[in-house]
């Protein structure tokens, strides 16, 4: 079974990203057939500088190499590096029409907080589409905010079909459930927009300062605490098994612990636990040579695959002269 | 100077594109530096059969190729085989608006005509936009219809310019004013879409039907005829010199001559006149694999200006790791 997923290049990667997507890519691309790539077409509908948009790029590739995806177990690519979605998208382009492009949440949303309504603005369920139909993806991992350009694919993949013939399998959402919730440091979700993220590829000193800025309620060190209610709490028992959260709980009711050094046990936990991976990005990101030869791999992986599911796009479209006989 | 100009490949050529368009092409290219491509994914706006799409495209690239397209003086491709279009097409479409778009005469008109509003053809400003600033055209030949679709090419390129820094040139319309206006059979402006053409590669029987389908007056052959109101001698007049059209005149003038016989006149002009483009056309036509290798030289050609471009446009928005050093 493939499963495709983009990721966004869009800054440093916090607990958030960590704990609903990326552990589940590494699961992913043991059981299935992964397909991920860093969305750096789609990054560019909110442009703020090309030395922004390049570290981004870079950045996001790195962090998912180090950790752990890995580029033989699954293709990793750069989008803009796959040249046949851009040319699906002028394809897909003729299945859909402006009033049902009109109707997209996210295009609406956007222009109504006063975003620049422009063509790529309006067109990225399209490109969205292409990303997803060339590959013949199965199942496409999808957050809320997502689920509508997926059922746009679908729709797209059904109304190419129809008029062309069968030429796509159209993708199921994969939903999970079970996604955890993670907390900011002031208790709403965590969010790059919010500004309440604790990204753990920050460094030591920026991190610490993350962890100490959670808020707590004014128990004393020698008050118990309520857990259940502590952003400490909810974010120190994703890293926990069942006995490790019967101890941290043990500290919070039982007087004796001030928030400051709950804090220092959760930092302590967050380093220990993102240690390797910290080491790793390092060494990744020191090695542009590198990087740059995993990611040509990657891409001629995923053009390998799109490769072929073109060729047959053309040819239902009688595009070119490649068959042309007397 | 480049000049760029793109062919729709839509069907049989007629006199009024022989005479008003391709005449042209053909001066350019020894002149200037031609950049000539068959628009086979602008044609997918008005598909109707994977047959007729690439049997549309072949046709085209045939007859440009027989009535004198050289290849080895200019650029002459398939607009599909060159995929830096539709990815620049992505690129631009971030500096045009969705407002804007909805105003392009060309798109509302074929929407209130009851054409299904696709986004494709709402995009087709966008991706003719990629098609001239892929290349650094400075001019571009354009009929009344495409001449707000070279605006917005040149608004985008100048709102690009402006926010990532200057990129592109300003492509400039070459109008022509002398552009001759042939009728058709029935004294409209000759036009596929009248189903008014005289198809100078039709075979000679449905040729000749044609000529002798032109519609004249009631004069009889002992009548003398008016050549100035004549469509016979309209048409027959483009290929001739001005001591031609004096012999012509007075056949029309004297009794004597019957509209048969002057039709017959222009049939065997016409003959004369495309006989060896006719040889040469089915020559190149029966032989799929010499235009292909044709066709793939002037993709190579193409692609090798385009893939500088899209390497500076790729720059100034920080597309790609390919700069990235530590």
């Amino acid at each position: 079974m493939r499963i495709l997923t983009g990721v966004q290049p869009s800054g440093k990667l916090h607990l958030g990203n960590y704990f609903s997507v990326i552990r589940k890519l590494v699961d992913y691309q043991n059981k299935s057939d992964l397909f991920c790539f860093v969305a750096d077409l789609h990054a560019l509908t909110t442009f703020s500088s090309a030395k922004n948009q390049t570290e981004n790029t870079y950045d996001a590739v790195c962090d998912f190499l180090a950790l752990g995806i890995d580029p033989d177990k699954c293709a990793f690519w750069i989008q803009s590096e796959v040249p046949e979605v851009t040319e699906l998208t002028w394809y897909l382009s003729m299945s859909i029409t402006v009033p049902k492009l009109e109707l997209a949440h996210s295009y609406k949303d956007k222009v109504a907080k006063g975003i620049v309504p422009s063509g790529g603005l309006f067109f990225y369920p399209v490109l969205m589409a292409a990303d997803i139909l060339a590959f013949n993806s199965d199942k496409v991992p999808v957050g809320k905010d997502q689920k509508q350009h997926l059922e746009y694919a679908r729709d797209i993949a059904e109304k190419f079909n129809s008029q062309y013939g069968e030429t796509f399998k159209l993708p199921e959402p994969e939903i999970d459930e079970e996604t955890a919730i993670v907390p900011g440091v002031d208790g709403a979700k965590m969010s790059k927009s919010y500004g309440n993220t604790i990204n753990f590829f920050d460094d030591e000193k920026k991190l610490k300062k993350s962890v100490m800025g959670i808020l707590t309620d004014s128990a004393g060190v020698d008050e118990a605490k309520d857990y259940e209610k502590s952003i400490i709490y909810s974010i120190h028992s994703l890293f926990l098994d069942e006995s490790g959260k019967k101890d941290l709980q043990s500290r919070f009711t039982n007087p004796g612990t001030g928030y400051g050094d709950l804090k220092k046990a959760l930092l302590e936990t967050v380093l220990d636990y993102f240690g390797p991976y910290r080491k790793e990005r390092e060494k990744i990101a020191a090695d542009p040579a590198y990087v740059r030869s995993v990611m040509k791999k990657g891409s001629d992986k995923a053009r390998a695959a799109s490769s072929q599911i073109l060729d047959n796009v053309r040819g239902k479209l009688g595009i070119g002269i490649s068959k042309v006989s007397v």
